[in-house]
């Protein structure tokens, strides 16, 4: 089915959403590395060259699946380009500031089908591990990189969950600035700390 | 309504259903303060004096309403009682074990409940701020304790999304006492360092 040249993005349509549907159960199922476009392709009932003409790639059926309002493979090298100094207070502020901007309402409705859909707690972790936590364990020259990486998540995750699901103060209140000066020195033991059992 | 004496708990039935939807209901619109027997019972449509029979006061019924699988009252004193030293590791150590044991079932529900639903969500911000935030905080002789609490609690609930949640590894299959070595010191801070913006 070719999209009608009326100047709309392709992809507005019914095939797409199917499309994305059908690689959002498939990469639960299988997981990313596992997963293909013609596994997607057959789920969906389509040609495998629709969903290539949909997505590009693999990778870019992925991403849209997931819906996650930010390209990491822009931020993370973003927030590691000044160096490891400071780099838990950027990576807090920079949450906070995105969450709180337009481009963070998917963010809270990502969390509302993690927690309501195993499928999509599947699809999330395994975006998660591989294109922010992966490139920021690959960055670090640290030990135990995968568990830092999703300690600093957790950190994130748990002030995302009071402040804008909970809406507990003074977390709900406070700004990115008081936020990341409070949660900042967390996330920089958690990548950092030579010693991950010291406080 | 009175109970048939079949030996059930009392409350098994609709009636009880009804007053906690209306309790839910009322205390996320009013808060705990605010609210009232009365206002509960008008809600339900019942007689108050049923729902001080099932549920006894007040605060019983506001228990009942968030369903929290513990008593705030037994185990922030239990935790407190060694002293500040090692407060992090017992709270994150005692947080895992009882989420992994059956008594944890209830809070996987809970938060899928507050993330679906701003009424579930005011009314768990009002038990976790009166029941266990006050009472931690309270106990704390330092500045800003609600703050602190708070954060520690970001940190419990970060932790409980990826494990639990999400089921991102390293942290999904780590043990209680792996996870108190690595996010305690965290708490710790939070809960008794001098100065909070120090890592």
């Amino acid at each position: 089915m070719a999209m009608p040249r009326t100047g709309r993005r392709p992809g507005a349509g019914p095939t797409r959403s199917k499309i994305l549907s059908a690689a959002r159960t498939h990469f639960a199922r299988v997981g990313f590395d596992a997963g293909t476009i013609r596994g997607i392709a057959a789920e969906a009932a389509v040609d495998p060259s629709l969903v290539l003409h949909y997505f590009g790639s693999k990778d870019g059926v992925f991403r849209a699946a997931v819906d996650f309002p930010l390209d990491p493979a822009q931020f993370v090298p973003q927030l590691l380009a000044p160096g490891l100094d400071g780099l838990g207070e950027r990576l807090v502020h920079f949450f906070v500031e995105t969450w709180d901007s337009p481009a963070g309402r998917p963010l809270l409705a990502l969390i509302r089908s993690v927690v309501a859909s195993a499928d999509a707690a599947a699809l999330l972790r395994e975006f998660v591990s591989r294109e922010v936590l992966g490139r920021l364990a690959s960055a670090l020259e640290v030990d135990q990189p995968q568990l830092r990486a999703s300690l600093a998540a957790s950190t994130l995750i748990g002030a995302a969950m009071l402040r804008y699901v909970i809406e507990l103060e003074p977390l709900a209140s406070a700004s990115p600035d008081e936020l990341a000066v409070w949660l900042g020195p967390t996330v920089q033991r958690y990548l950092t700390a030579h010693d991950l059992t010291a406080g």
